[in-house]
């Protein structure tokens, strides 16, 4: 059982998840954390060492890097290189976000368990709902229509997408999901949203006032974006590369907004929770 | 491209089937459907010989038979039999519903290529609307009071689950939905609907009004009904043996209603609308 | 304070709100209730005279006579006459249901104070939602195709109106809201239902699947009923005279259902619930 | 039938009503309005006079006058009196918004006939759409947890509350409705929200997230904010004097927007086409 936490660098969320993780009586060191305010029966350590001594788990941070070399301590001012970490924590279970190579044969050199919380599927899950919302939220900024009775054409129907068709439909807007397969466009039925198959996309598509892509791939391509009214507003949640041909979309004068990690950015408090349920599962399989 | 088909046998579903394909001008050649009245352009033919002449595809009944022997004809006083029906369609297509080993057999003898329905992931997907549909209707029925404001406990959160789940919410009841994995758990609050895990099913399982069971495995035991209100309606959605231990409900004076195939039952129309979209995606593969 | 309570014949909702009070621990005094089971704490006098002395307030059945002559009281084989109670009541409060001239006349000799709960606006409202649930049910069995993605048109948006739409919309329908007014239609819009002008009723009056009337007045006349789809299925809501001229519909082969005083046949036990909680706040103004 | 508009003077709403009343084939006459682009068969005049000359009926700002004395006219740089407007337009309908004293002293004297935008209760209810929806927009940009899930009250169920709560409850927050009448809160369980009598908003005020007033009167007082959460939001919609003791949440850390006339801000283009549906409806009247 979990009883000694260390936790190591990060951000708000993880400020956020300290708060939480003394309030269910853990107890926790932390390092690479020192300009947060003090939170009751949180320790701030002096070494590394001395903080993950005894420690039952380690939590790192989402990413655990942003320059695959040092850990993510924006609230820090001290530099904790990856190899440090992974060196002072040998024999350890750790949970961070965004492992990458470098830290995976560092951890497999220094015989550490290595689970990444962006690989667990309830927590993309959950994250989809900050997603979502943050989508919204932007949708409702760069608009000058409400978005109740708004023409919104979704692209993807994976998690984002099914979040999203859902909260759309709560605040009132006409809700057309894409989606490519037989049987996402029968749940896209089952749910009560207008089903548009991919080879039909381009019909009609000068009637949207909101396009929410959420599909990784070149899907508004110059051809499409034609067709586009000027007034639609387009909200690319994919990863990079995104969607949308941009420059394109810039000379036709389309308004495009790539909007990523909104999950930390709209709701860090939010993301925080959904980071603990997710640790606590985590902990029951352990 | 399909011109031609043969409609074999069939219950009210395959009927009004009959109808839209007519009306999307197909060439239609019937047998073992008789007594249905006479559709426009519909032809019904004398010999099973002069119906498949020339068809593209045949389709046949759901299920292609309730016997293991005949071909499932409530609409004929004829006889025609599994293998009368492979021998005459050799080399040729049919889809039809549930086949079953037997006349898999037939038709890998006859060179008959054969397409499930009910294999159809995006039938299933739609059938569940209808289930759903069907279930609440039950529940309307069979309670006294009203869904709006009932506790209400859904088992298991794959399709049926989540029409059910939303459709009872907007009716207005309180939803309970009952998960094993974390993931579904997830989609559980991302949808808005109060999630119970499995291990803390029997915890208040005193104080829903109506509990609607989707596994096909005994979940409502002996030890659990025994907590179960007396004024609880249990609905019973799986396929056999059902999740209901129904002797021991029966002895604790519980409602059990076990309620199977339930599209066919409530809203043929809608079933036979669902087969056709599903034989037209059927269509476009082939 | 009201503490002792009498209650006086009644149907199957009031034995319901006989074990609702008695949890709530009030003295309680019966008469025609004879037949009932036995409820703790609950007294069944042997005179009507025995049972209202010293109660702070008396209830009475809804309606409180179906005859205009003698309590309404199903549960009892005693004859018990309006005069009779009256006079037995002398300078109370009486709560009962639909109280006509005859006894209002008899109250005033009686210098009781009358109370009808069916004057009582909350309980109009609480008792739409039973009333909206009933004609869904009837509207799931009367039809061969789901609700889910059925064009409904929903005649009036008053309570019931409102009520049904909500429900209707959280199944799946395809919601449309005749009204007259313009503020109706706007909160028709707001509501997300489509919104039809009373003027425009007849144009598209083909498409409905279904057509719930709540207007107490003839709107779906001989010309109408023209145009109605033969496949429609009405369920009038209205009281008498109701708004559908059911002759023609007859011989124009349309089936309609008229429903009336649905909350007590549908869901005797919630509408229990809120004749109670309607007590309650006639006990808080008192 | 009207044929002829005049409209002057406004602001970004009356250009978007002037396109649309463009597209509808009107004939139209705009002064005070120089600085916009030109729209397609919409005349800009010189003066005044040349402007409603034959005009069936003017249209005016919204509000009419922000200073008592000059028209309102932010596209201009001419100053139009309301003097100067009255005696140009004798004799004529003008359809403006908030009209005061003033203007209705001078419309008096002119023999002009006044109709006022905000006195049209289907404007109000439209408008109730936006200012929810700038209101949820504002909630999402002020915390740092998703409205998903969190506890909103919302504080009076007039025309904006019961927006307000249909769209919160659309994205998935638990919507709690507080209202002092028993019918208002028999409609709050209708819709499905829980209800709050106003008697007992103290009670457990501070698990509440964001609180959203919509009454305008004080409310939120000093007792009450005390037991507000520091991390709540409060979201003031209700008009001058508002419902919250702003000094008094200042002094205790507690966030209040004050958020007035959002939908001409967050929304414009619906705002006006709310407004052309109104301007239809009158003439309908006339």
């Amino acid at each position: 059982m979990i009883k000694k936490i260390s936790v190591i660098g990060g951000d708000l969320r993880i400020v956020k998840l300290l708060e939480m993780l003394a309030k269910d009586e853990y107890e926790i060191c932390t390092y690479g954390l020192e300009k947060i305010e003090n939170i009751n029966s949180v320790k701030k350590c002096k070494t590394l060492q001395e903080t993950v001594q005894d420690a039952d788990i380690v939590i790192g941070p989402i990413p655990i890097t942003s320059d695959n070399t040092n850990v993510n301590a924006p609230f820090s001012e001290k530099i904790i290189t990856l190899n440090e970490l992974a060196t002072n924590i040998k024999g350890k279970k750790i949970i961070a976000g965004s492992i990458k190579r470098e830290f995976y044969e560092l951890s497999n050199d220094n015989k550490i368990e290595t689970i990444d919380l962006l690989n667990r599927e309830e927590l993309a899950v959950l994250n989809a709902i900050s997603t979502a919302e943050g989508a919204i939220q932007i949708a409702m900024e760069e608009t000058i229509k409400t978005i109740h009775n708004s023409n919104v054409l979704i692209l993807g129907f994976g998690r984002i997408g099914k979040v999203l068709a859902k909260m759309l439909q709560g605040v009132g807007a006409n809700v057309y999901c894409e989606a490519r397969k037989n049987v996402d466009l029968a749940w896209i039925r089952a749910y009560g949203y207008i089903p548009i198959h991919q080879k039909e996309i381009e019909k009609q598509i000068d009637k949207y006032d909101i396009i929410m892509n959420t599909i990784p791939s070149m899907i508004l391509d110059k051809q499409i974006l034609k067709k586009v009214s000027k007034n639609c507003v387009i909200i690319d949640l994919a990863s990079n590369p995104g969607g949308v041909d941009r420059q394109e979309a810039k000379k036709l004068g389309i308004k495009v907004i790539w909007a990523l990690s909104l999950p930390g950015k709209v709701a860090p408090l939010t993301s925080a929770e959904y980071i603990k349920d997710t640790i606590y599962n985590i902990f029951e399989e352990l």
